[in-house]
């Protein structure tokens, strides 16, 4: 089913008070060294500290006006499932989370801090699935899956469309892709409000699925990828993949050393903590100056759920 | 010479497009963790990363009103420098600064990188201002000391207006003392602007030369101070230490771990880099919480050049 306009206009309508409404940073060294113009959206400092809320927000308040239930569910190991818990807390509804037993402790403490009810399962997809449908025999709620679900990529939408409206004469967005809800809600808004701007999307190479499925047009899987990136080893879904495979430009693969510099620079230049995943964007603009060049660019930093403790690890 | 509310709003008029409107950000977390209804004002994303540029803007325009001579001079180990020369290079002026030969080694790249001229001097306060003189002697240019000057003092007003437009019912504000010249200029614009608003100061117990001036009724002087928070190892100046010692409420001294744990507090919840010497505001939150509980409280965040490879040594 097509989306529309009014459909990205009312997401935002009905979460724009409960989400925070992040600042765009510049930087004069990083425009120096890219000749570039390029404007952050600090998406890691949204409630949850990343972007995921915004979906998360937008598909328990759809939810909320749809059904009686009071009571949602995913499996995740990390941002969602944090935001998912913080959006039902605020809403009053419980939480249930599959999470694989070796997700970060700074994330389990994250979705228990916002009172979630945490079900530990093996680290691999099966074993999530099976957990889920375990959990759900036994107790009634709506799951709410990360990325390949309308309300999510409507309300991921959100974000461009913040930025789509601040920035005059803007060129294009770049956003990191892992399953891929930010980038066809970014697409999709780019698309309908404002169809002459571009949008790229940077993945890791040790996690190209996004990058191979542009080329042979159907969603390759993405194995086990290795990458510190660790936001960005899911694959495309079913809802998002099209959306991309129609709107996104290009999707620029890096290294992990290519990560780690860009990751350094936000934190030198920018002030900023980001996690890896969100370092991909800048990394691609460095290493592929002939798209970028002069242009007006909105780079999104997706998230800042790292551990302090272990900053030094990535840099 | 009293200073008067239009003088205040003047200063903000003269650099108000000249700086950044710094963003100010809210956790949830750390108002958990306080009790409290922080107001974290950003002025690590001020150019050249810290508050010091408001005063070093306000200065060179201030000269370049006044004066025809287009060069500038100071001695500075840190921020001040670095802000002065970018605000000269942005106002066509030459940049001469005496440099300690210790000074950090991003903080003297961060000036050379603005086409500042260094003249390199031992770590003492007497070669420093003997190194001036003699570069003085030579070479032509008004001298803008780092804060106990009047147009650096209403450079820093700027900071606190900024707060005190943007949030109602604002109990206090609470920022570092090094010098004074944040202080002083925050409590100017507390009295004239929002005559409610309780402005408090924190300081490292190592450099707790403001604290004890306070007792005392007179300026005492800073000594040696071995403290992590490079930015307050200042004493107080002639004119900064009347409106303290009239306006400031009370100063909060905070040990060396206190101020770690605050600045590791500020990267993990905010995702903000920040220097050890912007930490102690929040530190001084958490030790003191009888004076602010419940209260709704802006917390200047003065800065944020910190040399990214050595983060860890601060946490």
């Amino acid at each position: 089913m097509e989306y529309t306009k009014e459909e990205l206009l009312s997401a935002r309508k009905l979460i724009e008070d409960k989400i925070n409404h992040t600042p765009i940073l510049q930087s004069e060294t990083l425009n120096a060294l890219t000749e570039s113009k390029i404007y952050f959206k600090c998406e890691n400092l949204q409630k949850a500290g990343a972007f995921k809320y915004r979906g998360a927000t937008h598909a328990v308040r759809k939810m909320k006006m749809k059904s009686e239930l009071r009571s949602v569910a995913t499996h995740s190991s990390g941002n969602h499932g944090r935001a998912l818990a913080m959006a039902a807390r605020k809403n009053g509804m419980s939480c249930l989370i599959v999470v694989p037993d070796n997700a970060p402790t700074i994330k389990i403490d994250g979705m228990k801090k916002e009172g979630a009810e945490l079900f530990f399962c093996e680290p691999t997809i099966e074993a999530r699935l099976e957990k889920l449908k375990e959990v759900l025999n036994q107790r009634e709620a709506t799951v709410i899956p990360p990325y390949d679900h309308r309300d999510i990529i409507l309300g991921q939408s959100t974000c461009a469309q913040e930025i789509i409206e601040e920035i005059d004469d803007l060129d294009a967005i770049i956003c990191p892709v892992g399953g891929g809800g930010l980038l066809s809600g970014t697409a999709l808004a780019a698309d309908l409000l404002a169809s002459k701007v571009l949008v790229y999307a940077a993945e890791p190479e040790q996690a190209d699925d996004a990058f191979r499925s542009m080329k042979t047009g159907k969603i390759e899987p993405v194995g086990n990828p290795q990458t510190i990136a660790d936001g960005l080893r899911t694959s495309l879904g079913e809802l998002t993949f099209p959306i991309i495979r129609d709107k996104v430009e290009e999707i620029v693969t890096v290294s992990e050393s290519e990560i780690k510099s860009a990751m350094r620079l936000v934190l030198q230049e920018l002030k900023l903590v980001i996690e890896a995943s969100a370092a991909v964007s800048l990394a691609a603009i460095i290493k592929r100056p002939e798209l970028f060049k002069d242009k007006k660019i909105a780079v999104v930093l997706s998230g800042g759920n790292v551990d302090i403790d272990k900053l030094s690890e990535y840099l």
